[in-house]
């Protein structure tokens, strides 16, 4: 299948959590998720292809959006979620610190918008992001970023609650382990968006010009 | 693992979509979605054994909401998640009909709340369930119903998105294919709820007394 | 100052409570709130003129949806804001009773849509309506009925906070006592949005045709 | 009237926007709603006072958050809601700046929590302030800041959509003009919160030694 076209000026891209503390290159090899996930992103290519798209989609005139997700000393973390347990040992992703920072690779530049949230499973839930897209008249997301099952299935489920178009290029995500994205991206998340690679998402902007 | 004791007084029922059109057992052998999820449903045991655990939840005195999905004339099919294609044919759980209502076996009695939405995926979004569940006290959700992936992995992400803890009964929910059920009960919902089947629920409410 | 065009398929009219047990023409001169919100509801002549508007609004194509306030005998009323004390006495606004209903002379038709909600201040909160505008495209809302300060101020104040434009019809809203409509409609809602008489949304539905 | 007892463990202070670029005592005198908004916070003694009884709320344990509203570059200012026309020339309150923080007097200490919204003009739209509520158990807000009837009555109105219960301490607020800030703190937060001085909050501090 091909992608049908994007809307011209209705079109943001938001990237999930590819944070320090979770993808850094050098977690690779490492114990735990982490280390995990960032040799998902690394055997997989992502960093390298989703920076390409991202300089395609800023000189497209697509706004770039980030959300990340942070860990704030006043909030508490939540005791409920096994996943909090999980994450487990030395605290990440701690507000103002490095690992809370997106990798160089893919890094915002002037003009995109970080989101940061600390308490939810879906990256939009609380933060601004719905009344942002609505305020820059955008009614279809490009989504890339980790994990596949959890943050970016969540965004793409909060889009499809709020009829949005939701686009996830498939090639620029990643899970841990494997089979936990192929199933994202194979079962659950082509029945509420487009799954592509990167390369349709060009095509589609090439459209544009 | 043993089911960590419900909060007297704090906890709520939610039952997501079990509505005659979805899962009433004639649909049993028909093709389409529904028919198989019917049969997930049958062969599982769903039904009985939740009619059962809903009994026991009144008799507790823990609220009982039915959350469902119905169609309304004046609100177009969402165009884009595929979703909507694969539900394709005939208009389902049409606002009104019997076809919307949830199925005899495990119905509303006199107190339960039904709290129908029309659009979104996650049976929270657009309803006043939060709302309801603060004006009942209410932080921890036992949650059962159709399909496991979807509606029911809705809610319970939408619980962790607000610090709610959820209890997912697993022996009474159900998917289609069965593997989908497998991966959302084994994989994904463990990191955000207790999974976990029918009779530890009763024996938390068996604590109480 | 005249309003600035409505873009046409873009824009939904949501009519705010106007139900039997606030504003029926029968409470005229009966004690309580009810009384004289029918009263002022009459004496400003909001019905007869909304009628015709919203006749005007369904001819031009536009979504008319009614945003009403129903109280569910499973929902206790909240016991903190006052305003539920103030109400006090016999239930009003009983789900699936006439009280409930929207006044015969602005009642909804075939076609229209009514989303009840059973909580919040706020007509949108706890309801799809944001999920069903985007469903619709609408970007715009004509905002009408009651009370000013109250429940259309709120869903003034909701449309701001998502980067909607709202225009209210100001003659056809209106409070009780009228010193707080007129607070509302000449210094909080020209702050958020556009505040004109029926006739300047009639002749901007004229420059569609 | 006296303030029913606070809930120990379950109480929340939210300060709204007392930041540099609103209410820095050097604006008082100088042209435009800052100044005047300045000169309302000066006369009624805002700062002095609530300093205090934020010193009293932290040694009580109860939880200190700031909402506030910055301007981000990559956010267009919304065009329809003429509020921001109103404020006009140079930009205010950007991200990042001296003028965004909260003014001295009244600032965070380590412990407490920071909130900055971009769109809104509920201070809890598009925040994760109720996520946060609800994982630090709290049930009740304690509301101060400016303006009474914008952004103090905004997230009035929002704990009241979601069952909250909300104290405003009325000489911690300001407006301007004076009228307004008495027909909020007289008219409709009387009909959604408990309205009281400093002083009655400090009392029910004391209940609880």
């Amino acid at each position: 299948m091909s992608l049908e076209p994007l809307p011209r000026g209705a079109t943001a891209f938001v990237v999930v959590e590819l944070q320090n503390d979770l993808v850094h290159p050098s977690l690779v090899g490492q114990k735990g998720l982490s280390g995990k996930l960032a040799e998902a992103v690394q055997t997989r290519g992502v960093l390298a292809r989703l920076a390409r798209l991202l300089e395609r989609s800023r000189d497209a005139g697509v706004p770039v959006i980030y959300a990340t997700k942070e860990r704030h000393p006043a909030i508490p973390q939540p005791t409920q979620p096994r996943i909090y347990k999980v994450a487990g040992g030395t605290p990440k992703l701690v507000h103002h610190t490095w690992g809370a920072q997106v990798v160089d690779e893919v890094a915002p530049r002037d003009g995109d918008l970080v989101l940061a949230r600390f308490v939810s499973i879906d990256p939009s839930h609380g933060s601004e992001l719905w009344s942002i897209l609505a305020n820059l008249g955008a009614t279809t997301l490009i989504v890339a970023g980790i994990s596949t099952n959890l943050a970016v299935e969540g965004l793409v489920r909060a889009a499809a609650n709020r009829s949005y178009r939701s686009v996830v290029v498939e090639n620029c995500c990643a899970s841990f382990p494997e089979e936990w994205h192929r199933f994202s991206a194979d079962k659950i998340l082509p029945l509420i968006a487009d799954v592509v690679p990167a390369a349709d998402v060009e095509a589609a902007f090439g459209a544009w010009s």
